[in-house]
């Protein structure tokens, strides 16, 4: 009956050494994986926009933009880098919930990072943290809560952010209380933008609301102390259904941030079984798309509710679209950021193939599990069954997968030995004394990455 | 079936001379009242505590703060001033939806119109199309959507403040469409956090959400095009039932900002009616307090649902408190700011009346009305029925009414003829050439405020 305030205590007492080794690591990794995608999203229009609409509002050059020379206050950092993070789509997928974990929390918190001084070691711990009371909320209320139209990357990530944040700023439980209550009370974000700028606005200004929760309670500024489980707290407003048990429930003995997974693919991850299925077939096969008369697919329900567009008009919209995906797998044997260009999306032979997708949903098939058929013009049929999609919890991205996917990503931006020196920045986070240079060190031509280390 | 279009397509193309002047006069009533409302709350804790953890990331001294000498980008200025406008619980009142319709727009507006100049008459155009945007939206999902527990004066604010940043902005159909959409998306606040820092955040994070969406908007940044009516919108999420037609009917010839109402008391609206029977009693009969052996209320069923506190313990949960403003009521003589006080909810003579005071809920009762018992030591009863408070629509504070709040209101920052002063200022708003001189003028000591006129 009391949940926000045993979230408060538990984030504002927790020390370091109780998290095992392989968990720090899995957060390594997302942190690795966010700092890639944010990179690779820092020169999006999106950001580009918000960027020339908010500049001359910004106050001191206190906090890096991941990736571009400007730099701005802590709290516009915020922002702009929680965008960044998931503009491609490309981010960290906790799979029990579809929370982006990384973006909110990682955000608020490299931003803090460069005004409060903090080790490498209290910014791991920290961004745990912070993905543990995010994704625990989460918990608590999905799917209810997704299904309702929230978009739950935004509406738990503020949580995630202000617990984070408030942890650096060393908040009491008092403190770190009123923390999620002034982030809960700014819980937003509809589904209904998918597919517009303000998707990735959404873990941004959680990250940035998160961060302005933690700086305020800081300074006595006060809210309800039952955020999470009064009446007319989050989970009843923002939800028909509430599991509180998932939020204290082995609180401290678990952590959320084990389930996270990271995306091979550039768009929704209840795509990645059917791309997966049709990349797997096309090497078996050599593919060119010429000889395919049609593609069935086969899909858990989510996807056609999800990602059903069937004429794309832009490559934002095909993100939302299974048909161009799949298409556009098979076409150009990928599908990361350029498989989702508008040129991509508007391309004939894209188009074409992706008229002759089919796909029917089977309530019986999980989220990371399609059947693919591929009905060649000669007659012959092509199957197969993808039991678990590459990124899932059941077929991990290696390390190294992770290396490449981050090289692709930022190669745009940095050249292939500043993003080799960037990673090896994040694989070492918890020797670093202070996190600030991270932050810097992912602008080209930085010192920090021409440097030898 | 496309509510937002048909808004952003009137906002975007409305002009002045189709508003009446008795519509005007009103919103003129009505901005004079929040800047009353706003000087008179810019020193209350939790103006003070926001202003220290926000100041160190606030951009350049862009915009004022009402009543004070800090100057602050224009975001910043936006929310701090939302903040002050309902700190006190003493500005207006929407009755049909208990939207307090100028803290949100109004904030917003003032602080643009430092950055962007606007004639006076601008402003107040640009000031009565957002109220008319916030409350229309209001009227569409209330009373369903704060029975849920949204705060709607945040929750609604928001559009009306995106609307009438971006008439300024002069955002034609598409922007403007866009930038309901940014500001829908971060509609949020919940009833859980009244009594605390947090309500009056609402409609200052309104302010500047609904100003931040118009300036992105203006850059082109994208939303969904239909965010209050899309099934998975503002009216759906966020609401059990919509009423569409009160958004669109009658759009242009009837103005919500006629139904404006403001508050004689410093306390929600609901115990007004309780609070003006008491107090004609009370001058009625020379009453003193010594003499009471017992109060009895019958009531709406609302009053003891947002104000059934029995025992506050600090001002502000006074105002939650129907037992305790009456009887602060009858032994003060008043209900304004200073019977909220901590010493005024811990005065023993207020404790020991207030726990003789009993309320019953009727639900044939108007929320404006209220049935008062006094019963007497002696065994006398008075008795007053209030068919409608003073200051609700039937029983109207006076321009008169109005200034003398005004001046108590801001006694304590302003001297009787800065007050007197600014006033003049807002009564003439339609003749200024630039309405950031008002803004500046709030702020003691000004030039404008001591220079004759």
């Amino acid at each position: 009956m009391e949940e926000t305030r045993t979230l408060a205590r538990y984030v504002a007492g927790a020390t370091l050494e109780a998290v095992p080794p392989p968990v720090r690591h899995e957060a390594i990794r997302s942190i690795l994986n966010w700092v890639g995608c944010g990179v690779g999203g820092c020169r999006h229009e999106a950001i580009e926009r918000a960027l020339a609409a908010l500049k001359p509002f910004s106050g001191a050059q206190q906090a890096s933009i991941l990736g571009r020379p400007e730099q701005t206050d802590i709290l516009n950092a915020a922002l702009l880098n929680g965008m960044s993070s998931h503009v491609l789509d490309f981010d960290d997928t906790h799979l029990k919930t579809i929370i982006h974990p990384a973006g909110p929390v990682a955000s608020g918190l490299l931003a803090l990072a460069e005004y409060r001084r903090c080790t490498g070691v209290e910014f791991l711990h920290a961004f745990i943290l912070g993905v543990e009371v995010e994704c625990r909320i989460g918990n608590a209320v999905y799917p209810a809560h997704y299904e309702i139209g929230w978009h739950i990357t935004g509406t738990a990530g503020v949580f995630g952010a202000a617990a984070a944040c408030g942890k650096i700023l060393g908040l009491n439980e008092q403190q770190m209380t009123w923390a999620l209550g002034i982030a809960g009370t700014q819980s937003s974000g509809f589904r209904e933008m998918f597919g517009t700028m303000c998707k990735p606005f959404h873990p941004g200004r959680a990250a940035q609301n998160g961060l302005a929760s933690a700086l305020l309670a800081e300074q006595g500024f006060t809210s309800s102390e039952r955020v999470v489980e009064a009446p007319r707290g989050f989970a009843h407003v923002m939800s028909t259904e509430r599991k509180f048990a998932e939020i204290t429930g082995g609180l401290g003995n678990s952590f959320e941030i084990s389930l996270n997974t990271y995306k091979p693919f550039a768009c929704g991850i209840v795509i990645h079984p059917a791309i997966d299925g049709c990349l797997q077939l096309r090497e078996e096969f050599g593919l060119s798309g010429e000889e395919i008369e049609r593609i069935h697919l086969r899909v858990a329900p989510l996807v056609l509710e999800l990602t059903g567009k069937r004429t794309p008009q832009v490559g934002l919209e095909g993100k939302f679209s299974v048909y161009h995906s799949v298409a556009a797998a098979i076409l150009y044997g990928a599908a990361g950021e350029k498989e989702y260009s508008d040129s991509a999306v508007k391309n004939p032979k894209v188009i074409a193939l992706r008229d002759r997708v089919n796909a029917s949903v089977d309530a019986s098939i999980r989220d990371d599990e399609a059947y693919v058929s591929i009905h060649l013009k000669d007659g012959k049929i092509l199957q197969k069954h993808v039991a678990h999609a590459i990124g899932s919890l059941h077929k991990p991205m290696t390390d190294k997968d992770l290396e490449a996917k981050f090289q692709r990503l930022t190669s745009d931006i940095l050249t292939r030995e500043e993003s080799r020196r960037l990673m090896d920045l994040c694989w070492n986070l918890e020797s670093s004394e202070d996190v600030a240079s991270l932050a810097r060190a992912t602008v080209p031509g930085h010192p920090a990455l021409s440097a030898a280390r």
